[in-house]
């Protein structure tokens, strides 16, 4: 039966919730094949997530490893294979809750760093699972600076070999996924000596674990690193490498290569390697960081309006919390923010793909800038996001708070991505360091890449807005955008540029400036999205309601984010009080009318109810019996031993007397 | 052996850590007392929370409970009561990983609640621990809104009972702690009805367990509510009452009497229990909230100056962390706050027992002005360190979000924090309600209370400031932040006129008021927590230095608020572009100013290792040595089921054929 509650708020509907899913999925065959993979997923129990909040550690890896094996045979029955269309979609129908994603990097690491006999060798063991591969580069001292990594390997031209060591503590791969309990080989990130001379990081690949009985192989030392906030169900892992021989076959050689006698050879570019680590940036956004984003938005928007408390009205019944501005202002820009970046990374995708084809064209010129943007939106994506699930766990107030709930692990796996693929603030100063570069090649006259020329045009100006409505067009807010973006570079260039020339050395100054470096950063992307969502609104066709609820999304993600930051805006003066006065009048006017849509622009994520994993946020808004039904189920609902040990003593006072 | 990079930063502090932490004590006789209870407490092995990581929930809440009796025979070993000099620092000393402490606040209730006659039945029994109780007040469906719980208790005059029935399932107790596995005892709140009318919420005694078996007692089902993100060693339950019947005894009559015929009798003054539940506000602060963001700090900042990443000069080693711009600036604000937060707490504390004196001299003039405070800073407190815990998680990069850095507990704990005892907008709303209040009394002539005298002070006015320097001025600070509380409240007020002016009814404005109300109590707060923290420093003895470095952190605290939101500064004119130019600076300069004495103001917290239990955070610093220790004694180093289950029949190509 379904809460009366939710029904109401589905009957006026502005738009047709069927054909925005449609748009956000691409079309509404991709629509069909998502749905297809979902149900061929979760009716398989073999795919189950119910238990997983009452599972420990190792009860989820084994279920993950569980289902990595069971996907395989899946797959064959479905006829799905890694190239078909359906593939997208099964580690989203999956929750990422399954083993092995390490391998498929084990995989991708030798296709780009392998030559081709490489290749030829390993991918096919790989394919067919004959070995479990994992990717070890991360060490307990190092992370994000790749030339401090300890690991060595020295070549040894008597046996052909390289000898692999852990020269001390901080120097132990860690945090490697599937490597704590599954892998049976890695490739390692190691200083590669020859002769006695470094010549820096390369890649090897090592075998960690006996193809027979899985013990681990001589020099090994392996296991896992204990317990995280989230990915129970991943074995991240630590390795200790000491006096490790493996064959020269072994080090990845399509860039550099040992040969026999020891010398050393670069060859090719790689160039192409840079472009892989941004483009892992981009890919994780969807199924990382915006899927948690829209789930948590679904679970918290259906829990506010089946929750009632207190009155708005004398007399009325309690209300809706949604009809609370308050709540209103938590959850609607989280919503406006999901919609946002959905757009952004159909953005970035698309640049990627053709900066994809000018570099197979050996064209490397999109690089830089493909580099900042990947780096940029990582950064901000991840950390509003982050944040923004953090807002719907807390606006659902204890029930939140209940792992049952879905949010609290929702929050916990998102807020890893601010940390992997690179920390986010360090990301932000390479975005920075890109808008440096090019705002002094544009003040100079120097052509600049498409997404920075409007730095070129610093104009002072001021905001031409008369009224609340003149902040609901676009030209107005992406406008105020730019002119913060402009601002923020151009005045951090002229402060290193001072301090340079006032005597301070160039890492110093760097380093003086990178608080303020970062809010350039922020200001860049911030602007390039609200301008994308615009336009993108722009392009959308008018018909089913579709174009005027994404433009009031639109407003509402460009009018908050002023509302939010509104000292960016005042400070030189572009924007006035009273400019500021319309900005708050219109973001409260956006909270009320988005509000009324609320509920479908959540639907339209179409998200079942298993994919969710959730008693607040399930289709029918059944919340409370859910709850109830689910908590017996806790395995804390069995008998505890800890009464006959020492509740029944005390209350029967027979302790041993005090 | 010390870490040398740990070594070198405390040789160079400015100030007597020792010093310092007496005067975070209150005194160097209350150091040595918390001391030697945490030296008793932490030398006990019952009271280890060192396997706390590796626990499930089950194994968490036995252990609790083995502490909490362990716990009754420790006091008495020790001659520590209950009134003693000690009792304050065993929780603490414990870190809260205790059971019981709803039997606690069962204990409370009966003291403020309960007649003479109920004081003296229950209070030995529950001293003496020949009962265990609980405090069910939350519902299902209900948290906040008192008056819509719907458990009903009717009046039965035949038998002289009370029956007591959860009437659908929204009214089911949910969350009561100690309850769902250990307490025998509950004060129930429920709608009483005599002769078929309701008198509305009040507490009644309810036995829920045998004393004899513990088994469920009839009518009664009760439960564990299952995982939630922190509190496993807490059973928070949940109980559904069917025509429980207890005496007419058991409903708590201090203030309100059902007579034998059915006469409803209301007696006393209840205000001085309105004043109860602003004291438990300001009593979770210490323990609840400042100590994790004390502990954070420490283990955020020691981790900093002993992980080296990347180069700050080209050709040094390694920098540490905390030498990078980016760094500070997400550290010291936090570790500055938590300084001013504990002297806000000290003033809080101390106006509070100045409103319990007047309060039993039936003085009650103070209450509100006591309610608006508790309310405001219970929320502006809780929202800022569980931001601060969340900031130092994430500057710690992959090591902050291994559970064996301490820090991830330490988050998911404090979150709760801004939920429980009143969700934070709704205590915030509370504190603007009184603001309004106060600002259109002040307007009016009329006396106000001394925590707002300052509204009726609304002056135009300008920023002083001329130099960087004069924003270490808290002259120049306090008042920035004054005149933008008074802004904001004046602002709001006059919107909430003119719309009542203009025919909108009065809950109506309020709504659509509330996002400003909220920015408003928020800018109150923050005008006294500044103001007060200056005022502090002020009085501080000038000798071993704790003055000096005193006033930098209450100057970063000050600073750091402007520019985190200059908007509020600027928007009026209060502040130019050049005076924020000039916080700029003084910010910046702060950060690099405080640096130099991290180390020593997190020692100074007196935090030892077993307290912190944190691999990152120990007073060696030896972070790699102990991650790697401690992980390999995570119960996933065993062997798991899932290598012969799956993954062996996969490497061996045994499947059953795909």
């Amino acid at each position: 039966s379904m809460n009366p509650d939710l029904t109401s708020e589905r009957q006026t509907a502005s738009f047709s919730v069927e054909k925005l899913t449609a748009l956000l999925d691409g079309g509404a065959e991709q629509t069909r094949i998502r749905r297809a993979v979902v149900e061929a997923i979760e009716s398989d129990p073999v795919f189950s997530r119910e238990n997983q909040y009452f599972q420990t550690q190792n009860e989820r890896y084994e279920a993950a490893v569980r289902k990595a094996v069971h996907l395989q045979k899946k797959m064959h029955e479905m006829g799905w294979t890694e190239n078909g269309p359906e593939y997208k979609y099964i580690y989203r129908a999956l929750s990422g809750d399954v083993a092995f994603l390490l391998h498929r990097v084990f995989m991708r690491s030798i296709s780009v760093l392998g030559s081709d006999k490489q290749i030829a060798k390993w991918i096919p063991l790989a394919t067919q699972h004959k070995l479990i591969g994992s990717y070890a580069q991360t060490e307990l001292g190092h992370g994000t600076y790749l030339q401090g990594l300890e690991t060595t390997a020295v070549f040894d031209t008597a046996t052909q070999a390289f000898i692999l060591n852990t020269p001390k503590i901080s120097a132990m791969k860690w945090w490697p996924g599937d490597m704590g309990r599954s892998a049976t080989h890695t490739v390692v990130f190691a200083q590669l000596y020859v002769h006695g001379k470094c010549y820096g990081i390369h890649p090897f690949i090592v075998q960690i674990r006996s193809l027979q009985d899985h013990s681990l192989c001589p020099g090994i030392t392996a296991g896992d690193i204990g317990p995280k906030m989230n990915f129970e169900h991943i074995d991240n892992g630590y390795l200790l490498l000491k006096n490790v021989r493996i064959p020269r076959e072994n080090m990845l050689s399509k860039f550099c290569e040992v040969r026999p006698d020891g010398t050393y050879v670069r060859q090719g570019s790689q160039k192409i390697n840079y472009f892989t680590m941004t483009t892992v940036r981009i890919s994780l956004i969807s199924d990382e960081v915006l899927t948690p984003l829209m789930k948590a938005c679904t679970i918290a928007i259906r829990y506010s309006v089946v929750r009632r408390q207190s009155k708005l009205k004398p007399g009325e019944q309690e209300a809706k919390i949604l009809d609370y501005q308050t709540q209103q202002e938590k959850l609607l820009p989280q919503l406006a923010a999901a919609y946002a970046f959905h757009f952004i990374n159909d953005y970035l995708q698309e640049l990627f793909n053709r900066g994809y084809r000018e570099i197979q064209r050996k064209n490397f010129d999109m690089l830089p800038e493909l580099h900042a943007l990947s780096s940029g939106f990582k950064a901000m994506i991840t950390q509003h996001c982050t944040a923004g699930v953090e807002i719907c766990l807390r606006a659902c107030g204890g029930h939140g708070y209940s792992l049952l709930s879905g949010l609290p692990s929702l929050y916990t796996k998102i807020l890893a991505s601010c940390i992997y693929e690179g920390e986010n603030t360090i990301l932000l100063l390479q975005t920075a360091r890109f808008l440096i570069k090019c705002f002094m090649a544009a003040s100079a006259g120097q052509p600049v890449p498409p997404s920075v020329t409007y730095l070129a045009a610093v104009k002072p100006g001021k905001c031409s807005a008369k009224n609340k409505l003149d902040f609901l067009s676009p030209d107005i807010y992406t406008e105020a955008y730019q002119h913060v973006a402009v601002r923020l570079t151009s005045s951090t260039a002229a402060k290193l540029q001072d301090l340079i020339q006032s005597g301070v050395k160039k890492h110093d100054a760097w380093n003086q400036c990178t608080v303020q470096l970062v809010q350039a950063a922020k200001a860049h992307c911030h602007y390039i999205a609200v301008k994308n969502f615009a336009e993108t609104v722009e392009k959308l066709e008018t018909k089913a309601g579709i174009q005027k609820i994404m433009k009031h999304l639109c407003d509402l993600f460009a009018v908050h984010g002023i509302f939010s930051n509104t000292g960016a805006f005042l400070y030189d003066g572009y924007t006035s009080a009273a400019q500021m006065d319309m900005v708050t009048a219109s973001y409260l006017d956006l909270l009320a009318v988005t509000r009324k849509d609320a509920v479908p622009l959540v639907d339209a994520f179409d998200f079942t109810d298993k994919s969710l994993n959730s008693a607040l946020g399930s289709y029918d808004g059944q919340v409370y019996q859910r709850l109830y039904e689910w908590a017996q189920k806790s395995p804390t609902n069995q008998m505890s031993p800890a009464y006959e040990r020492y509740l029944k003593p005390l209350l029967h006072n027979t302790l041993s007397k005090l």
